[in-house]
């Protein structure tokens, strides 16, 4: 295909859920461009990231929603991909300007990462731009008023499932280790807890950016009950805060 | 002081420095509030908050530079955050709505967690409220076009001070490292990285999100040259990558 009739794709991340942590950047862009593609939960479904741009007013007519499998079957979803990937080509063969939505940022923890990879090797030549957005890390922080790093602190981030391991080691040399998608493994993640030392805070939280968002600092009062996908943890080990206190009580 | 007839402290985060990467709460925020705070770089200089901030068009007349201690003296820092707090808490004690805007995010490696606790510590029945921003770890990434993270992979950041010793250990655990502030051991991390495995690839960001932005992948080529305090590297361990075509190889 001639690139100069190509159209360019973005890939917009729209923020962690409150409409109003959109950035203006990505506003303007979804109001610019010919279409909006946008992952769908379920087929026929509401979209999260459909409802987060609903307060822009852009166009229905401009929107289309893309079934992307969750389905745990890898080729399934492999074919998915390539499905959205093929379907925005021909968008953009048509010199038309193509964004494809994503809640929080593009790059961190997001389907537009499958599709972004598939694109560039498939399509090397079609022009892309990404738009960073606001992630639910970030959201999660400034909900609970939570510093997450000063200084020479360190920060890390792990799906909950590969990293009660190694947990204890890491908060020696983190101050701040975020645990995403905690629902799954979190009766689990609850036994290790009890092993942390006490300088080690924990706070829960859910649907940050949503109406729907709640933290809870007593994380054993969620033993044994469903928790959403959205939901992560955010450890805080207060060392210095600590130490201090030390300095104090020996004086 | 009694709190009804307290001002709201906002934290808003304006973003790396592109202003159309400031968030629409965070617009709505600094038209709305009575007064803005922010970090001055140098006396009587320019600021690059301010320089964020000014297409947005906020009357001059309510911001107010504030000139934070960089003097590696702890003392004299913490005298300029007390005196930050107390001019806020005047306005505060008014009534008067008080942002304080700060680069990034207010939680993230922010002078912002310093006011932060110190209005706590002392002025615990200020409210306060953070507006998370989108950070530069997020723009750099997206300047790059560098996939940060997906499904089981995890993310480390570091002040690159205190993190290159067990660099090549973190990089077997971490799909992606972020070093942050390499701009004062830059050379010493030259030399650590001819150590890493050639699958680990690594990107220098300088002044993200700015005019000035680059991106060099031949890192070798800015040794020895002076550096901006905005500058990161993005280290990537394309170890799924590198495995797949192991296996085609041996196939």
């Amino acid at each position: 295909m001639r690139r100069d009739t190509l159209g360019t794709l973005y890939g917009v991340g729209v923020g962690p859920g409150d409409p109003e942590l959109i950035t203006r950047k990505a506003a303007r862009i979804l109001a610019e461009v010919d279409r909006i593609f946008y992952p769908a939960e379920t087929r026929g479904g509401t979209s999260f990231c459909q409802r987060i741009i609903a307060p822009l007013g852009v166009p229905e007519a401009k929107c289309q929603a893309i079934h992307l499998g969750m389905s745990r079957q890898r080729s399934a979803d492999l074919h998915t991909y390539d499905t959205a990937v093929e379907a925005m080509v021909a968008e953009l063969r048509q010199g038309k300007s193509v964004a494809w939505i994503t809640q929080g940022d593009p790059l961190f923890y997001s389907t537009f990462i499958h599709l972004y990879e598939r694109m560039r090797r498939r399509f090397p030549e079609v022009p892309i731009e990404i738009i960073p957005g606001v992630t639910s890390t970030s959201a999660a922080a400034a909900m609970g008023g939570i510093p997450v790093a000063c200084l020479e602190e360190k920060v890390a981030i792990l799906p909950a499932a590969y990293g009660l391991e190694g947990l204890a080691a890491l908060l020696n040399d983190f101050a701040t280790v975020y645990l995403l998608k905690v629902n799954s493994v979190f009766d689990q993640l609850l036994d290790t807890l009890r092993t942390l030392p006490p300088a080690v805070h924990a706070f829960y939280l859910e649907r940050v950016g949503t109406a729907e968002a709640r933290i809870v600092t007593d994380l054993e009062s969620l033993r044994g009950q469903p928790l959403p996908y959205f939901s992560l943890v955010l450890l805080r080990h207060e060392r210095h805060a600590a130490q201090a206190s030390e300095l104090q009580e020996a004086g």
